[in-house]
């Protein structure tokens, strides 16, 4: 029996939640295995149910789970609030919380789905597979900000601060996601202007001594941020900061086509995660079987993959996608001509029967 | 007359400007006024002379002087030397001393560069004419940095700071431009997150309001680096910080084709300005022959505009650019097939001949 928190939150977050825990069931069945599903409220649900982004009784649930796997929180009806109070919040506090330091954002570009993608033919013929390795507890999400007044004048800030030990260890996540890959480490930072990005590039450094198999090069986040469309096959694993990789993930994703069909998991030591699509609420499409659930299907994979330890499982849910996107089924964001147009539901009801 | 700064700095730096005075040599003839350019070394090259990235006296000659135009600065062989002797620190020290607060940076597609958009045809066709107005003396960049340690683990630091009296002035200079084109300003932030993007929404939204024909809109930054791949031709003027202006001015950039393009104008109050193109020193082309000179030429072109009040000569020298295109002279980095290939001379003795 595995425990799983589970956090639809908001816009198409339950919809998509939903596809992913019939999945879970079908692999339950299919792998004689259980799943126990704890319902918990965070995002803008909350704060409208319990005035907060998340409770703390129910940050303590989550803490005890095995993985937590989250639709998506937020929305414009509260954006208006004041920071500490904003859905957001939520992501933040769960991130922290289960110290989940490792975010891994694949970007693969699906054979089937490559003219969803807005680069070229010729850039993406050359294939795209790019494993974003973002840090995700520190940097100036979570370093001292605050607001002053100074000689009359408001003033607001934000610490971007990493120490030794916090990019030591992302780092070793980056070498070795990349020795089960192509062997490659590009690790981007701004080291010609900022002193963090500059013991960031010293300590990736020392880090890199460990790995002699593996190549390691650096790249200024603004050249990164060409380079991704200029020739997204140059990289294999992307290391990078909190904000930069809250940047570059998202480039990546769009490039590869949809940003519906990307996972991510969020590591920490031992086997805890959690799992979440790339993707934001989109409350303009919510509710209206419109979503594609195959980022949050995904998502589950992973946390099958690295919570779990079920790899079969993972795969399996893996080919089932693969086999749908084959058949020609296709929800609205990913649709092209002589395809199958399907929603949110029956996307979900064919990827399960694959299984 | 007019006092000109003129400073090559480093790899193809010195031929792009070259080619850049000669055209401002032509306007001199043909428009009846007289530059006189005063050569300062900054960079690597001052480094290498002086030890220092650009000696006291002549930021102080350069502040003089009514306009600076600058190649580029910086390279590999300067990359291991600590902070504040890398050549960048010239780039800062002048932005700041000379307290040009607004740069400017124009992406725009010619038709004839196309082909060199990495983005497919469809979405290329509906246009790029896109104005970056990054804020260039403040944020991360200026804010306080250092390192210390902290039980026994070394740490790290940049602060990104914004006071409101920042962001109005560069808001302001964002909505001006806007009125003077397609009336659209997109604010980018992560205001979900940081405290500093907070009080730079809530001040863009107060100088908004004197400027009630153009239409505002927030974007996070993540989203937006996203919607520069998606569907570049949904901006007019995008204003922001001077980190994030970094990453998305490149990347602008790189979607109009070639960034061998692009000029930029750093503005502050006054006609002070500082001109140079958005590209670096490409050591491994210098000294062939094989840079693109229009991105310094289109950036002294800028400095006719906005420092000497020489609308005309301005003109002359953009439409001397877009005949030498039209004629399908190419430097290597912008040709596609059928065009003629010339060097960084011969490009820019065209486009003098075309004045
Ligand atoms: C919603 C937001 C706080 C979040 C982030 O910036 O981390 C999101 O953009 C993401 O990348 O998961
Ligand atoms: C060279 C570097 C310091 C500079 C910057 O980051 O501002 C450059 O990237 C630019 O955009 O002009």
């Amino acid at each position: 029996m595995h425990g799983i928190a589970v956090i639809p939150g908001d816009g198409i977050g339950p919809e998509v939640i939903e596809q992913a825990l019939l999945v879970l069931d079908k692999v339950s069945s299919k792998f004689g295995v259980k799943f126990e599903y704890i319902f918990i409220d965070a995002g803008g649900c909350a704060i409208d149910k319990y005035g907060v982004p998340i409770r703390e009784e129910d940050l303590e649930l989550v803490k005890k789970c095995e993985a937590t796997l989250l639709g998506a929180v937020g929305g414009p009806k509260w954006d208006g609030l004041p920071g500490n109070l904003r859905p957001e919040q939520a992501l933040l506090k769960l991130r922290g919380g289960l110290k989940v330091y490792a975010n891994l954002r694949p970007a693969v570009l699906y054979d089937e789905l490559k003219d969803s993608s807005p680069l070229k033919k010729e850039i993406v013929d050359k294939g795209i597979d790019i494993l974003v390795v973002r840090e995700l507890i520190g940097g100036m999400y979570f370093g001292p900000k605050g607001r002053e007044v100074k000689d009359g004048d408001e003033v607001a800030y934000d610490t971007e601060v990493y120490s030794k030990s916090e990019v030591r260890r992302i780092a070793k996540v980056a070498f070795e996601a990349a020795r089960k890959r192509k062997k490659k480490v590009t690790s981007v930072d701004k080291a010609n202007i900022l002193e963090s990005s500059r013991l960031w590039r010293e300590t990736v450094e020392e880090v890199a001594k460990d790995y002699p198999d593996v190549e390691l090069s650096h790249m200024y986040v603004d050249n990164a941020s060409m380079q991704l469309v200029k020739d997204p096959s140059q990289f294999d694993v992307i290391l990078t900061s909190n904000m930069f990789g809250d940047i570059l993930s998202d480039e990546a994703s769009m490039i590869v086509g949809s940003i519906g069909m990307l996972a991510s998991a969020s590591l920490g030591e031992g086997s805890v995660g959690l799992y979440e699509p790339i993707h934001g609420t989109a409350p303009d499409i919510a509710g209206q079987d419109l979503a594609n659930p195959i980022a949050t299907i995904l998502s589950a994979a992973m946390m099958l993959r690295y919570s779990f330890d079920m790899e079969d499982a993972a795969k399996a849910i893996e080919n089932a996608v693969k086999i749908a996107l084959k058949e020609g089924y296709r929800t609205k964001d990913i649709y092209t001509e002589n395809c199958k147009l399907v929603g949110t539901k029956q996307m979900g009801k064919i990827i399960c029967e694959n299984i």
